[in-house]
């Protein structure tokens, strides 16, 4: 039977404001909810069953017997160098990019990392039973509790130290946030048309549902793929405008090829 | 009231299949097939009411009013220089990449493009009620046919010529064929950890739902886009080993901060 604790919550953001409901959903209590914008620590509180505001960073008498760290990268190393706890306590957060090893300053002997692999808004409501948690942890305390919370969330756990997580981060880039790029740039070539960026919607959907139930490897398509090299050279011709939508264009269509040929 | 027609098939592969059932469902009539590949064609008809197995290209006394032809873009040409026509006929291909004047070998004075935006496989069906049918065509009434034809497939018809037509061919590259090869590249990237693809796949579709609804310029998230430096320079140097994906992430990354701040 997995445990309930009590959890202290710095940051109160698009994260925070997803993990905190969900926990006190599973059984856990919120108690405590540190913002650098006071004004979202009392939004998220509102939500919260009975969890207070909290001012400073000094959590040495807190009730919490673990706290969540769920806010920008850039902030976590800044907060671990102010955070003051009590040695039973465990210290995670959950960043994809950042290190265990920012929450040394901390000086608390039990410290994780919480990751859950998704991309949050304010507005939509993602199944978090479905998303990924990647965990590390120094202690077998921490990973205990850890584990337990990612649990009680989720159906997906894995553990994965720094190396991995970064290898699994690197990946998102490329899978998610280039991704999105390629779509504006297909807009933008679209636009220049007047032609509406919606056109492709259907195709674009169809072909991630092939990717991710073929693989990649089999869904892959296209000029490059079939090594047509007709309509390579006048694609490049109709990009020579835009010198770097012709360089992303050559690079990308080369190691298709490259790939296939290897 | 849209008209029926008399069609004919060239070509018996996957748009093929997906093309004349639906145009039989949609009350025209497909008298014939004609494929290099006997075999295939015969699995066509026999999927159709009632047309016949053509084995050569002369349509001069066919009773088709349409052909269609739904094959390879590389065979088209060499069909056209070979295709024998009446005047009346409409002909039509049905790519993508190809001009219109492709057809011109042909001497038919009504030749047209009808081109479904979407990728087709045997085995699933899409409903091509939403899927972008895009026309073209060197006639009225070349184009008043394929334009029946194609309001009586999908809701969505568009007129666009041989550029627009080579612009929408482009942006599909980059939003399909390109995205496609950026999942292999992530999938690589975990394989090498012994972390399994699947694990992107919350994120992959939360992301491009997010990229379709808001639009790819609001939707962009990432270490470029908040051009966080640090990051950015400890994925480069991850990448260090394999100079193709340092160099697909550094243009990409480049790129998303250039636009930000353009």
């Amino acid at each position: 039977m997995p445990k309930k604790f009590k959890i202290s919550f710095i940051g109160a953001g698009n994260l925070a404001f997803r993990l905190a409901p969900e926990l006190e959903n599973a059984g856990h209590q919120i108690v405590e909810v540190y913002s650098r914008t006071k004004k979202n620590a009392m939004l998220l509180t509102s939500r919260l069953y009975n969890a207070d505001i909290k001012t400073d960073l000094d959590f040495s008498r807190s009730k919490a017997e673990v706290i969540i760290i769920a806010v920008n990268d850039d902030a976590i190393e800044e907060i671990a160098k102010q955070i003051r706890v009590n040695d039973d306590l465990v210290l995670a957060h959950t960043s994809g990019s950042k290190s265990l090893e920012v929450l040394q300053f901390t000086k608390s002997e039990n410290i994780g990392v919480l990751y859950p692999l998704q991309t949050f808004s304010k507005k939509k409501k993602v199944n978090l039973e479905e998303v990924p948690i990647l965990l590390e942890a120094n202690s077998i305390h921490a990973f205990l509790v850890l584990n337990d919370l990612a649990r009680s969330l989720s159906k997906k756990t894995y553990q994965v130290d720094s190396i991995k997580r970064k290898s699994v981060h690197v990946s998102a880039v490329f899978a998610c946030n280039f991704t999105n790029h390629l779509f504006r740039i297909a807009r933008e070539i679209l636009k220049k048309e007047d032609l509406p960026f919606d056109l492709l919607e259907p195709l674009i959907v169809e072909t991630i549902n092939k990717s991710l139930s073929l693989g990649p490897e089999k869904a892959q398509t296209g000029p490059a793929f079939r090594e047509d090299l007709e309509i390579l050279e006048s694609h490049m011709e109709f990009l020579s405008e835009n010198s770097t939508y012709a360089e992303i264009y050559r690079l990308l269509s080369q190691h298709i090829m490259d790939i296939k040929n290897s």
